[in-house]
């Protein structure tokens, strides 16, 4: 039997999933749903966001593409209500606290949540904690350059904003420095933040200020703001490119160094982020046949989960 | 609470585990178990491994340290019987068998296993089981220069070998075309090994060739042996340091292109392992603490056990 699938947004994320759901012959897309007025060139029907609790039944597992900023925070208290969910929610901060609200909503409506399944937050999570587990330190990591969608949608959403993207550039002799085995202390320093910003002229000051503020994403950070014309925003927008590293670096108790690198490139974002979503499908109705409900993060997940419950044996032969 | 720890096996990854175990402060090191008469330089106790049936209650998690040639599988059966157990098991084409086989004594034992807690098998299975579950690809894996624990064993067990080390060497061509995207297919011309024994003369042509065919570990593979004095041969073995890397180059639906590569490096291969199978104690302990019993691989343990339970709060907030 197929799994039911919804997307919730239809953004580059929304359109990603799209795709990797149509190309799954385990899934069946029911519906994408949207506040806008959007169409889909694969067909995928379409409903107002409004209608969606009409199908409460109808769907195993909907997938959240809003952007982080607000959409994910406000839908979620209603989508836990009536489906299991998931999404990846990239406030870093917050995921704690939403991660306590939202489990205690899941539990009660006996529901699924897995939060924050991307890259990172996401296989980067995985991989920070089993490095922190053997060294008792956070590794340090470097992302971009490329964009952020948590941080651009977040800029988005400023009055008098047309349109604007964010792209994290990592200070490059920071990373020269974690690669060749030093340890780095100050998080802050090592990006800097490009904003490129779509508004009238006389806006410009406010908005300037306004980025620099806002908790979580900007505040405390470097960050350089720049306001071009839609024609330029809308070409540095169609560059979905990205990368991330992790570097660990330490010595185990008896004094012998270890380093630990990983390397992440993708061409598209919201295309790599979409093919991590999906995977986490299964864990979802792992989740359930494990009768298990409330809120979750990849951490929780073991990585057999990411598979259909019966293939352990083969999976375990195969990767092991 | 102290969690009891014994150590079964005092050869380089015993020593190196029983280092780990002294410096938690929140685990007391009962024993170590030994066939042979050894002594240790940190005056932990040593009890013979023919009494270590005494212990049942005495000790929470076992840490099993045999050469996977044949110790690993001949004691487990037993140990499984009255203990908790964490090994490090890397006899990788039979994992899936020994996984089933012990389950069932495990369960019958009410006890837990955790098989195969190394870095590999162990963190690269789990990164291998998370690219597959992406891509439908298990990634390419490079290991070395270094020395196979495992396959030096195997050499070691051998009729007429008075000791014996294996380096395993990857190629360095297979290598660049990896890390340059190429997609590679035959797994057995990706690394070379080379086995340095020493052995009467007379035996050299015969150990030559019942190394070349041991099942697993060398037979089908390219193989160099090279046989040297007992002087040359101290000096090679004291080289502990090894490497490891995994490449994942792939594309998603949509046609764009993602890579994932992750690098290991380590100056002793014995600290390192010993520093990943001490994390399992947690997870045993977790594992517990959830009523489950049988045997498992670091793929089914999800990374927020590696910790203690009741710091998943902590843990989630510092790394997500």
């Amino acid at each position: 039997m197929k799994i039911n699938v919804g997307i919730v947004g239809y953004g580059n994320l929304g359109k990603s999933l799209e795709q990797v759901i149509l190309a799954r012959n385990d899934c069946n897309l029911v519906s994408i749903f949207s506040r806008r007025n959007v169409k889909s060139k694969f067909n995928t029907p379409i409903e107002s966001y409004e209608n969606i609790s009409l199908y409460k039944n109808k769907i195993d597992v909907l997938l959240a593409c809003g952007g982080s900023f607000s959409d994910i925070e406000n839908q979620m208290t209603q989508l836990v209500e009536n489906f299991d969910v998931i999404n990846s929610f990239d406030k870093h901060k917050k995921i704690v606290s939403e991660l306590e609200r939202l489990d205690k909503l899941a539990k009660q409506s006996k529901h699924r949540l897995i939060m924050s399944c991307g890259w990172d937050p996401g296989f980067f999570s995985n991989l920070r904690a089993f490095c922190y587990a053997l060294t008792g330190e956070v590794p340090v990591c470097f992302w971009g350059k490329g964009i952020s969608l948590g941080h651009s949608d977040a800029v988005r959403k400023l009055d008098n904003v047309c349109d604007a993207v964010q792209f994290t550039v990592p200070n490059k002799n920071a990373l020269n420095l974690a690669r060749r085995g030093s340890i780095l202390a100050n998080e802050e320093g090592l990006h800097s933040r490009e904003v490129f910003v779509v508004a009238e002229k006389k806006y410009h000051k406010c908005i300037e200020n306004q980025i620099k503020n806002i908790p979580n994403y900007f505040k405390g950070q470097m960050v350089k703001v720049e306001f071009v014309s839609l024609e330029k925003l809308l070409k540095l927008k169609s560059k979905m490119s990205h990368k991330g590293e992790l570097i660990s670096t330490f010595k185990t108790v008896h004094g012998s160094k270890c380093g630990i690198c990983v390397k992440l490139k993708m061409a598209s974002n919201p295309d790599f982020t979409a093919s991590i979503m999906a995977r986490y499908i299964d864990a979802v109705v792992n989740l359930k046949n494990k009768n298990l409900t409330g809120a979750f993060t990849s951490l929780d997940i073991p990585v057999i989960d990411l598979f259909k419950a019966g293939s352990r044996k083969k999976i375990t032969g195969l990767l092991c």
